[in-house]
């Protein structure tokens, strides 16, 4: 931790949420930050990152420490540094402090933390936590996304808060998107004198680095953006090659933000490249036009879908009326994921939750191969921050698929997507936040159109 | 996973190595690689590492693997990708191919991974995996530092193969120094553009993601060098300070390497910095010339303590007879750690061992001051690769200490200290094999002295 700055504004966005958390729950609640994961032996471990739910109530990426939520008061537990500490760790805050930093009610050891009566709680990620858990509740402690009973109703409350942002929320947000705009840019800039992959990331880390944030999740910077998760670097980049790359900065704090953009390597867009990408970014544009308070998120998806099916009959790739075609989900041949999911202090906000946050309740995920992997399913709300993130991608595993050709032989022209072959992988996304009268796009600094891509890029 | 190129050499080395361990143990081996911890939700992991011991057999970072070591011979245990993994992650290489690569004898499914009889294992870091050798093994498993019976015996014979180093071990060190010298080089060239010790790890850390490494640790890059562990990047660096970075890339392979270094921020050491510099860099060079098979590596850490204290007697800030003030752990409260441990797989080479690798059998950690840190008390053998890194340090919980003060009144001049007050931290830091002539810097390439790394920060 770094300073304990005493943040008036801070303390009064906590203390909202908790009263707000006291209206929805009649147990008192117990939650854990967690304890940082070894990596290769106990003493060098992965950096520290405190559990979300945690960190909307408290504040403050404490390690190892427990907060108890009762009437919307906050009583924090923790130990003490040690006294040998100082020597390798330097001064730290005394439990006091950090109480007074966080508003706290009240502040005691770990050991004081026991369960009296029943208490909800939501499992933390890490192993050892999760033990003390259960150990603290004297019960076993169901994973995250299979709570029961008042841990369940617990979760419910808290995905109803953390589903819109407060303002201390949404400057956090605005500050991950910032220093993840800056970083596009410098891997933008750097492209014409990187090779692989690897020195693309490099350039776009290092700014989210320099800027003492860490990445909201694994980089996929690659020239095979058809790989949806790609997590490999190694690849050299050759001139007719798209660059796609989806990093994110996550402030000090924990807020999130999730950028994707797609550029060519050579600077230029070939002609091919350039139409699907201005398909892609038609369907970018559409879904954040549409965005208001009380569209369907699966709306969205469906109008994205919608509209890359009517850029690629367009283009003569899809053949037949653009709704039939959605209906039969030839989309997803070439779009096989959800236009996006709610964002917040995770990059897939709450999904430790399972699809209890993304899913409106009584909603289950489709079948279907076109809204599968749909994360969202909810009615938008002001205040709500959703990613728009449509693509276009040729992955081998699902156009080589045998039943699938045969399926949509007749809809596909395979001799006119051939044409199309240096377009493996393109993918446009932005945040956005619901308002009351409509969005605000919070990664907006970051162009999206191709001519002000290609000139980021060559300048 | 990136590539699975059938390299004949890395084959050869991983048979050597099972057919040496065969020798050395009599009932089969299992042994795991771990699979990814979770970060805020289960898709979003901490990259995954896999266990040394793994990787010291088996070449290949495979997550959620076990192999089965028996007279030698190499066994591989893990299940093929999904069917939908493709769309999500790529085309994977096959259990068989992997089994190729790596040398296996044969290769099954982890269902069928069940053992008969007794058999030998180490407890890997994640809680999820070690739950699964429990299961498998029909037995408690304690964690790798208290491990017992067969273990036990185990873990000794790992050490004494892991200590000292084959040639293919050695490029790869060599190839992780390499990275690491770069990236310090870089960090004191972006010194005189950047503001806080955030941009100078960026620039840093830039360098191993473009060389598709990963940092073997947390890095340290800070103007406060005097908290020994720190991890906070934030600072404004002023043109007085020292900044001290401490550094080190993790080859693809797992084999890690180790380098800080320690510069002015405006370039040019003051006066009271260069000469603290020139104890410091006395005490590394001294030990690093004495360094030859045989050699005790306690003796290496009391001539940095002796060297240190000569300098500090020189310099007017300790008093008295340099063999007297290291008995009485006098160059503690300046060098109040280790002079250094083993290098390999481990940045802290076979750590999760607790002291089995470090400490020759029969031998244990002093209760000295001067003493206790010491990570490694073992006689040194051609192959070994070990760090040097003297330090003095500022210790404000040590030198502030009224014990301390008053046991060391006689000894220290504090009014002469007073003039060092701009020497907060500083260490150097190399990674030395032991050779059966002497030794050889491995990370030579990156000077030591301190008008050379002057020329570096204003080049
Ligand atoms: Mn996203
Ligand atoms: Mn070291």
């Amino acid at each position: 931790m770094q300073t304990l700055d005493r943040n008036p504004s801070l303390i009064a966005a906590l203390q909202t949420r908790r009263t707000k958390l006291a209206a929805l729950v009649n147990v008192p609640v117990l939650l854990w930050s967690g304890s940082s994961s070894p990596r290769n032996f106990r003493a060098n471990t992965f950096p520290f990152r405190a559990s979300s739910h945690f960190l909307y109530f408290a504040g403050l990426p404490l390690e190892n420490a427990a907060i108890c939520l009762d009437s919307g008061k906050l009583v924090l537990f923790m130990d003490e540094a040690s006294p040998g500490s100082a020597l390798w760790h330097g001064e730290s805050p005394t439990r006091d402090e950090i109480a007074a930093a966080i508003g706290a009610y009240d502040a005691y050891p770990l050991a004081e933390l026991d369960s009296q009566s029943e208490m909800a709680t939501i499992a933390v990620q890490d192993a050892t936590t999760r033990s003390h858990q259960a150990r603290v509740l004297k019960r076993a402690i169901a994973s995250a996304d299979d709570s029961q009973g008042f841990d369940l109703a617990l979760a419910q409350a808290i995905v109803s808060l953390r589903t819109t942002h407060d303002d201390f929320a949404l400057a956090e947000l605005r500050k991950a998107a910032t220093v993840s705009i800056a970083a596009h840019k410098a891997g933008m800039a750097a492209t014409p004198y990187a090779r692989t992959e690897a020195a693309v990331r490099a350039a776009m880390e290092s700014v989210i680095i320099a800027n003492n944030m860490t990445c909201a999740y694994t980089s996929i910077v690659t020239v095979h953006g058809e790989v949806l998760h790609n997590n490999q670097y190694h690849h050299p980049m050759q001139p007719g090659d798209l660059l796609l790359a989806d990093v994110g900065a996550e402030a000090a704090s924990g807020w999130a933000s999730d950028i994707t953009r797609t550029w060519a390597v050579a600077g230029k867009f070939s002609p091919a490249q350039r139409a699907i990408y201005d398909v892609v970014l038609a369907a970018h544009d559409a879904c954040i036009a549409a965005i208001r308070p009380g569209v369907e998120y699966r709306e969205l998806h469906l109008l994205a879908a919608r509209t890359i099916a009517a850029g690629l009959v367009d283009l003569g790739i899809l053949r037949g009326q653009v709704d039939n075609l959605v209906e039969q989900d030839a989309h997803a041949l070439f779009f096989p994921h959800g236009v996006g999911h709610l964002l917040g202090l995770d990059v897939h906000d709450m999904e430790d939750l399972g699809d209890l946050a993304g899913y409106e309740t009584g909603r289950v995920r489709s079948d279907r191969f076109g809204l599968n992997y749909l994360r969202l399913d909810r009615p938008l709300q002001t205040g709500m921050v959703v990613t728009i993130e449509p693509g276009f991608y040729q992955v081998p595993a699902i156009l080589q698929d045998l039943e699938r050709r045969s399926r949509y032989q007749a809809v596909v022209d395979w001799d006119r997507l051939a044409q199309f072959a240096d377009v493996r992988g393109i993918r446009i996304e932005d945040d956005v936040l619901v308002t009351a009268t409509g969005s605000e796009v919070l990664t907006a600094a970051l162009p999206t159109k191709a001519e002000a891509i290609e000139q980021l890029v060559q300048s």
